[in-house]
């Protein structure tokens, strides 16, 4: 069988507008639609507007919906065939701060290519993405006067910020929104040059953990010794999260967890994962983790518990002899099917409360939490997908896991009751919440004609 | 055996003398000669020059003797019978900082009486129990025109800061300091109403632990499971430092530690010590530490580990999904005869060595260190103490430890090797390095009592 092609019609098209679909690109990085700083309040709903504008532009119908928040963006095109499928597209127009400012090579609003790549604060995540998707309905739209499927983009303006208010929005607006499938282009490939398509995402239960021995802060020499420290008990609390495999040592904690198909298990030990180039990334001699898993398997298909931060007592330049009063601890799990955050809640409360000392008192509070997802990887829109890369990439799409959680992920197949397909075009080292934020421009190239040829191979 | 009482003409002069020696001390205590502020050196030197004028004026040669840091002052009285004993008394001329301003019900530097409580900034610690012995001197010069022994009175202006310059002092000065004893006032009774004599003070030996796992933060649904993460692996080394039954893990740690005599633990058994208000004070419902050892055995005779602070990750408010690239932890040892802060530094750094998991490095440096000091209990500064707290307090003393560390107390021993005599007049609760620092009205008159008796009495 030969190996699938771009349309000829959308590929020249693209070509032709190559220009000015990076200098539209260009104007929408240049809006600094920080949705964390109220200060960028007007910014973020400058880039509502802006993208409501370009949507409205190639023929769709445009409603900036205003939320308890930063608005969503919603756009409709509708005019497809009789029986044709209808397909949510999501993306977001809010970008994380670009603070620390002196640590970008150039301004993080003032978009720059140097050596094959995009930089600016949201070239990547996810105004680059999300434009992927407007042109790839442009060219359809341009080049054939229509578009196979029916579209709905939605585009929200608080991503960053934990999407507060998109779940309700989500639910209240479910019967407009009512498609076959979401799409979503917010994550990264498995290298350059190899396309993936998201298999999983870890869900997430973030806890505080707090320990409070004596009412105040004690003279370690008039007091060591007889009085319980809140800073040894919270480590020995800590120190039984794990067994010596490295599995976490929660009563019941794995008891939910679902084997991952042995398909998906099977590609991850093909993929061209080295643990040699893995430990020079991050800077480490030795990994960790339980044993008897590969890194891939440890990173995507695996629960966890880190400790995200420690506090206590004295930790000034130097000496100083106290027995402290109190002990802090950020501790999260990140979560696989089918674990679930309020379960997970219970359980930890349970095992703190059994290897916690007399002498202390400790609390355990739940400060945020969010569901794991695993694709189906099953029916139309991902075999479409696979044939699009395919084409777009000249290779085959890789099934990947992804440690991370995206939350909205969950909502939408909940709520809407559709599978989500997960395809990026981010790569590893995008820098996507720090300095100097990247895009690849050829994946961002390939990323256009794969879209574009989705929608094709989705209707065939 | 009838009770001993202080004689009457040092009493008398004590009674009609007892406004001036109050007034006097005010002005003491007015100047705010807090050694470790650059900001107050010229109060530090006022105080140096207002105790070298008092001490001349009762009839002592003076001299303020500059070192690298505050001056020593150095007066001596001479003029004793032909084989008297000679005495060193040693005490403090600075204070602790007064903040925080705000928690002092009265001005940290204008002293005032309240319920028979004398408040200010160096009441007790250590301007007060200093004038205690000037006035005790000029007692007996005063009313007998002479001493029963030679005296050199040693004040340092850096013992709030370390002492750092002393024992180089003591060392250079040996011969000019040479004596038959040491007597230090600058330490706490056991209880209202109950005088003691310290048998003993606990030694330090103070670390930083620094972890470094991954060469930077890393997004720990990215990273976690796969990543060794440096708080955790902290933990699990500070877990291992105690077994379960409290005691410390290291091995070789109590190789050194010398049983304490057999009278000094019954002594300590029949003190009026209670759990049930010691952990009222303390705040706790339980307390903690070796099984099978009382609270006092615990604090006065035992060596200890404890954290003293802890650092990693992020520790601001709410959730922050970080693997921290590092973590820290200020850890201490109290020590006892004859624990050397150098050989527990090497035990730690091997114990440290062994548990700390592949995948990061640790290392641990040494921040301060100083020996452990026990009183031989016998001799006859002692028994002459003995009788003099009796005839002042109405009540023999009680033997006591100590738990925390005075390190000049080793170095007057070691380089003088005399005996050092540790009976100080403070009480439990005096917030010594707090606001409202406090000494007792009743305590300070009868401290006078008591160190004028000691003279008598050593020379008897």
């Amino acid at each position: 069988m030969a190996a699938p092609t771009v349309s000829k019609d959308l590929d020249g098209w693209f070509a032709s507008n190559d220009k000015r679909i990076h200098d539209e690109l260009f104007e929408f990085l240049r809006i600094p639609s920080v949705s964390a700083s109220s200060a960028h309040d007007k910014d973020t709903l400058a880039a509502a507007a802006w993208l409501h504008q370009k949507l409205a532009a190639i023929g769709f119908t445009v409603e900036t919906c205003p939320t308890a928040g930063h608005p969503v963006v919603v756009a409709e095109w509708r005019k497809a065939p009789a029986g044709a499928p209808t397909v949510l597209v999501y993306g977001h127009y809010d970008v994380q701060p670009p603070e620390p400012l002196d640590l970008w090579t150039t301004p993080a609003f003032e978009p720059t290519i140097r050596d094959g790549k995009l930089f600016a604060r949201g070239s990547v995540d996810d105004k680059g993405q999300l434009w992927v998707h407007v042109k790839a309905l442009e060219a359809h739209l341009a080049v054939r006067g229509t578009l196979p499927c029916n579209i709905i983009v939605v585009a929200e303006g608080e991503e960053e910020i934990g999407s507060e208010h998109l779940a309700q929005f989500i639910a209240q607006h479910a019967a407009r929104l009512a498609c076959d499938a979401v799409v979503i282009s917010d994550s990264s490939m498995f290298a350059p040059g190899i396309p993936s398509i998201l298999s999983s995402l870890r869900g997430l239960a973030y806890f505080e953990i707090n320990v409070q021995g004596p009412s105040g802060d004690l003279h370690s020499g008039m007091y060591g010794g007889a009085v319980v420290n809140p800073a040894m008990a919270l480590a020995h609390i800590l120190s039984t999260f794990h067994d010596k495999k490295g599995r976490i040592a929660i009563k019941g904690f794995y008891d939910k967890v679902l084997p991952f198909p042995r398909a998906v298990l099977a590609g991850m030990k093909k993929l061209p994962h080295n643990d040699t180039r893995f430990k020079r990334e991050v800077g480490v001699k030795a990994l960790g983790g339980e044993e008897g898993k590969t890194t891939l398997e440890k990173l995507w298909t695996r629960p966890t518990l880190e400790v995200n931060g420690m506090l206590s007592g004295y930790t000034g330049e130097g000496a100083k002899t106290v027995l402290p009063a109190k002990s802090m601890a950020k501790v999260s799990c990140r979560l696989v099917p089918d674990q679930d955050p309020k379960v997970i809640e219970k359980l930890l409360k349970a095992h703190v409360k059994k290897v916690t000392p007399a002498g202390v008192t400790v609390t355990v509070e739940a400060l945020h939490g969010g569901h794991p997802w695993r694709a189906d990887l099953a029916g139309k829109i991902f075999d479409a997908a696979t044939v699009a890369l395919h084409a777009a990439f000249g290779k085959k799409p890789v099934i990947q896991g992804e440690g991370g959680s995206i939350p909205v992920v969950v909502d939408f197949q909940k709520i809407l009751k559709v599978p989500v397909l997960l395809v990026g075009f981010g790569l590893p080292g995008e820098n996507a919440h720090a300095p100097d934020e990247w895009i690849s421009v050829d994946n961002f190239r390939r990323g256009l004609r794969a879209i574009a040829t989705l929608w094709d191979e989705y209707t065939k």
